[in-house]
């Protein structure tokens, strides 16, 4: 340690993160004060947070930039005050604020005023921050809607845009929201993109007889469709499985409030405001049965996570499997030829890094890693609370991400372009020594065994040994060993 | 290192792991000569296996017998062989052979044969072994059964037992019977007792107002009912989570043989005996739609642990709200009375300790753990063939059987017989200074504040502190802190 | 599905996606060309990568701009290649191009040329491409300082940036030298520093007396002090356990190039090399033993990041233990009083969430996820390359930024100004009935219980029941009952 | 689930737990009562232990007989409460009764009476009741040497066995004692010898030039025993991972009895037993510096789990490297010939499936899911007590004992009988299109690639490509491409 000096500073993070709070700032020409109860504190005016998000910053100097909350939270922030705004006007709310709530939250949801949600995902464990964060940008930007100035809370974040909602069943809604549309936008489409494009390999391919491999090692032939089949089966099963997930994840606490009791809403507002996302959405979102579990809880999340978790076993198998059978070019197995997509070897042709495989796997390694941070933080959840909230649900979103991302990329640059290397499998179908179980009904076990031995032993093909030991024509040899009668039951 | 001296081996496991192969070896009086392709091997008289399981016992000192292969697996082994005979004798099987196979097998099935199956775990990763295992008792089982010796083949342990079938579809087919078998007449039905409870324990303490808590703090109230319902919803979920995996467990690889394709299998073959494995289980077990995913792969393994991991995450989160609720008897919550099952504390009365909770949350840290190695065994199959199935297997079929038991025991010996401390229930809540938001419609914001500021700096109770400010009289107090009205939407 | 519209579609990360590669593009008034073996591509004018950089950003479209490669890697790259052209230069490299390499190579490890390196992780997974990118960066940025033009190549990226380098031995050399760097000029002074506060708050709590909790249950006192004496001693050692891996951190690839051979290296580059990387950054970095082992396989960061898990263990425990201690403020524990760093509840005064406790405690989950990533990752590898390298980077690095951050944020806004509730702490070890231990040697067992008996079932102190029930004077009582002789063994 | 009948049941585990407690009974003939502060409860005559045992399996019928708790706990009992009479004897304890304890624990520890110690792992959270199962057996045996019967007490289990002990520190006591001694007389020793075999086979294997694989992809050559070395490597840096954790897992608890403070104790007790139990076991343990961290932590087994997990990743890449290497025999790489130990298929010769690699992959996942498992138990502590300790203890020893056995199995049964296929790696690297990069300083680079690629698209060797091109004659390419030249730094 006594060597450490500033010379190893210079190159860490350290000062990157002092560098965080202070950047934000430094973008800033001027200051503006905004207030909650702790009192007064300065905020860059050129930013739309208000006091409560400015203090988060201070107190919660964790992981810098690349740490914000997660953009479809955000997002989702902007669908769920939209629809309350909307829902509470049904209820008293003043519709001319009401209005600029939602157009405010409208800006939100589309992503226009991202700069605007400065919070890292490590916060309050219930999402306050984010919630708040949420509140003061939409009241003031809703506020210059109506002509009025940021800070004087003409349209107030806890009055007006957080009417009828807590913390504590806003951030589950939005994390529920978050995903479902992940999910039903991104993810699953590109799965089934993925799917499809292995089925139609799994057909060009259904001709092409090669050798089986059972732990490793050779084992009786099947077309290279069929292999491709039980790919194009993993990822079609993985669809299923990610989707029976869905109708758990489309219940919303909203209208539960502080600890699930509803406390301070109307009755009704439950079954409004999931009625208003699923409108605003498209997706069939209802109001969660119990608001308590869904408070407490996050199993919903830590179940989709289990699906994603599958999903990355099989295709980490399917990533594994291609790079191997395109492994080569001269001493692997050489099946498949994968399409080259920057420079492999500068000198040496053939030399096609399965870069796509590699980059598909790492995110399956980290998806199985998110799912253990995902578990853990589900379990510890107390009382009324879940406090793991914000790493929840980003870990999930992140998992989401990748993973439909990587999909997307393996489909479009590696499995869409495979080739077979046809002459590579018919050597290696027809140098294999499996096939002479094809000659027991003929020579019998004994004759075929002794075949193998010999053809082993001298390293040649079974067909030579065969008739060197003069058990076999030619003629019957090649009417015996047809790979094509071993690639299915008999009748 | 050179500490290390006869007296530190002494009470090691490596004598016993030495032990395992010879114990077995020394309870047998006498040996008789078995036979495989590599030649005679030695075999306790008194057991049933043959040459291959023998080697196996020498090849795999891993564990000793506490890693033997799980109940499970052998039982399923015998459903299976037992199904073989009968489909097989349909294509053509002597019936004599085929009825003494389905009797031997119908033992292994009872558990009455378990002795005969010393394998551990860890061998080959097809189950090979465990395979030839079953193949050579029941051989040898149903040889006796016909008037004939052991080790004599009569009845032959591949030719007869093995017919149409391969390790590589047997194994597979006997980890999903057993998993199925288990979830269904053992793991099931217990979460749905303990449901059962925790949905009446809801119902019973339906009237009891309590505070609620958030981030572990104070918080607005609820019933302990609520509360409960929560607990009750999760196990709900848990398994619905559960059932939804079984449509991919019943689907059975049997009829794939080496690599999936069937060879060596009659057209149909596949159909019948998923048939009859159904019949004999009375499960809704099919043949699987793709038989190279079913050999290659063991998502459907991976999948059906991710619901118990998320059950896992519920039963953790509840376990330790109880025997946080259950904490004291003087300095903790208190606000639950669990039941007194061991002795907790020889001088002291009331010191009750959540052992049940205790047992239970190891459970489910377990359950996580085993879900991680499933998961990346899963994820590790090549080509045509996963080789981590017993570990997959025996990790899958212990999360069921412990957590099974566990939420058992838990139900039986705690949450049946928790009581309400509805004395300290009730101290708590009206100590409590959240109810001071009762207050704001009547005496406004700001008053209600001083009331809580005051009550809390002094250690008073609100209706004190409201009473010494004169901001409302008794009367008026008692009529608006009403925690019944806290505890739901208002009309 | 058929729900899905555009309204879902706008509000999801999808779009997000294609904007990346995009948006990157936008920013760029004009473009020029570059080239590798693949041919000519156009990359942004005012950006210094080249041709495998941007080849690169169109094939890997994974995550988008928060999931590219860490600030530490880059920056361990201007370290590496400074390093890389001074021992060049000593085995020949025309000491202009050297210069100008060393050069732009500080800029780099000085971070002003972030905005240069848009790879993500999710890339090739030998981290070339990354390689490539610095080779890129610095040659162009080289080739400026010596008065040409970007693309121009007078600087050529590989024959003389990478010289005597491949991606294969420069990907670890830089994980090493980002991780020890992170390890020694942030993560371990932080967790000094909280290990310093926990320590002094245990010396400052030193005398006050509080009633012990196992199983969640009232046991036997203890000081507060003693309380945090675990806590402390749990950072202490978890400070070691960190440093003890770093004898394999400091160990570094270079000089093993593709395979591990050191093939195109002169012998002793590897020993410069790294003693020039010791003295760049102040650490003791040394050669590999064994490149092999360095190319092939992570384990050090498999150890390490097990290190991080072991202190995220730990850091849940005493997070759970604050936040549970300091729970109330009326309805919990409340021995411990945490700073009130923002608003908890905007009525209720007391109401302090511990939401550093929260932020340290998710973070904790994600480090032991991400070392399930690592551990994947690491387990991973293939032959003479383990290609999970910018996962396993990326994941640990952010562990270590993380579990540092949070820990300093812990200790800054929480332990730092944690005060004892002495007052509470005092009723509660008063009111338990623990402390009647200390009447068996006076008064005997079987009375002892039955006046602990009496206090629990009427719910008195233990004094009240020993007066009635008139087995002690209250002198003697006073007398016997002293927690401060049970806080420690006997003379 | 309406399908479920008896039959499904009659193959499940769910009898088989039932079955677990009346087996017990079954097997004896008659019963005695024994006494606990409940009250009376019958105990089968033939075994020794008493009330509190009787209850535990009653009250946790979890996971059945294969749930026991692990040997090497019961033994360190054995060692701990012998070590713990001397001290007492010490302190006052009655020499006679004394003697007794000592000789019956002496049989505990050698694993005589390892069948009166039914209790499952899944138990009581501090290990309570196996502290009890230990201190009742010891107490009837001890009692039995004396003269005296079964429960008459007249050595007693508390008074006597248990003395100045508290199942809190005892059971955290015998889990280091178990850990440590296993490390130390099995798995240590184990690693030891593999890592031997791995660099003998590293200098066997020296002159043999082979290709290099990275990303899979034929790469420039190194020697096998190059190869081998990076293996050899890992194997000793994880023999120092683990011996790193032995200095925290030398610290005992013993002495901090209920919450640390040592209530109960003399002064000096537990530096005296810490120094006995050294003694016996001839390992050097010592008393914890800090027993508060050593009753609410158990960071020592989360950190040692993390050296085996890493020692997992270890050797599942060498597993994976051997198998991938040995496949074949025609179609996979076949450079290594694995030892045959059993039938891999009945006729065809060659083909040797890896099975001891399979066992040992198999395991490492295990582990892999076990350290999660511990981590996750050991994050979970509640103020002065974790009690996850038999989990936490069970998994650890399970991890040890399933490592060390299979990595001797491993060295064993697998490494120390592979052979290099001379002939196999000779072809593969000569067919090689990397050896293209000796042509360069000749040729030039342009015409080397022009090589290359002929050759490539041609399928024949660089040689014929060479010939054919005319830019080399035969003796210069011979004298040029020479790989002995390739496999180090030049001078």
């Amino acid at each position: 340690m006594a060597l450490l000096t500033a010379s190893s500073r210079r190159i860490s993070s350290s000062s990157t993160s002092l560098r965080y709070v202070y950047l934000l700032r430094s973008f800033s020409t001027s200051f503006r004060e905004e207030r909650d109860t702790f009192g007064p504190i300065q905020v860059p005016s050129d930013k739309l947070w208000g006091a409560q998000t400015q203090r988060s910053l201070h107190n919660f100097d964790i992981g810098g930039a690349r740490e914000r909350m997660p953009g479809p939270i955000i997002h989702a922030f902007g669908v769920l005050k939209k629809c309350a705004a909307k829902v509470n006007m049904e209820y008293g709310l003043d519709p001319t604020i009401g209005k600029a709530i939602m157009q405010a939250a409208q800006e939100v949801s589309e992503g226009k005023l991202d700069d605007h949600f400065p919070l890292v995902i490590w916060q309050t464990g219930s999402g306050t921050q984010s919630n708040m964060n949420a509140n003061e940008v939409i009241a003031n930007r809703a506020s210059e809607i109506l002509g009025h100035k940021r800070g004087e809370k003409f349209v107030h974040p806890n009055d007006h845009v957080n009417r009828s909602q807590s913390s504590n069943d806003t951030f589950p809604t939005v994390m529920h929201i978050a995903a479902a549309v992940e999910m039903n936008s991104a993810f699953i489409p590109k799965l089934k993109q993925l799917h499809t494009t292995l089925h139609s390999k799994s057909l060009e391919f259904n001709d092409i007889i090669k050798i089986g491999r059972t732990h490793t090692q050779d084992a009786t032939p099947l077309t290279l469709g069929q292999e491709f089949s039980g790919y194009s089966t993993q990822v079609r099963y993985g669809i299923d499985r990610v989707m029976c997930t869905l109708p758990r994840m489309y219940q919303l606490a909203q209208g539960g409030t502080a600890v699930g009791t509803g406390l301070n809403t109307k009755k009704g507002f439950d079954v409004k405001i999931a009625d208003a996302v699923a409108e605003e959405t498209n997706l069939p979102f209802v109001t969660a049965e119990n608001k308590f579990e869904a408070l407490a809880a996050h199993d919903a999340f830590v179940e989709t996570s289990g699906a994603l978790n599958t999903v990355s076993a099989s295709l980490m198998k399917i990533g594994n499997d291609i790079r191997l059978l395109g492994s080569g070019p001269r001493c692997g197995l050489g099946e498949l030829i994968l399409p080259e997509n920057e420079p492999g070897s500068s000198i040496m042709p053939g030399k096609v890094n399965p870069t796509q495989c590699e980059a598909l796997t790492m995110v399956c390694a980290q998806v199985m890693g998110d799912h253990v941070a995902i578990t853990v933080g589900g379990s510890n959840g107390h009382f009324e609370l879940n406090v793991y909230k914000p790493l929840i649900a980003s870990a999930l979103l992140r998992s989401l991400r990748l993973l439909g991302d990587a999909s997307a990329s393996f489909e479009k640059n590696c499995v869409r372009g495979i080739e077979a290397n046809r002459e590579r499998i018919s050597k290696l179908l027809h140098e294999s020594l499996m096939l002479v179980t094809s000659l027991n009904p003929k020579i019998g076990y004994d004759n075929a065994a002794a075949v193998a031995k010999k053809a082993h032993k001298e390293g040649t093909t079974l067909k030579d040994a065969a008739l060197k030991l003069k058990v076999l024509t030619s003629d019957e040899f090649d009417k015996l060993v047809v790979p094509e009668k071993m690639i299915g039951p008999s009748d």
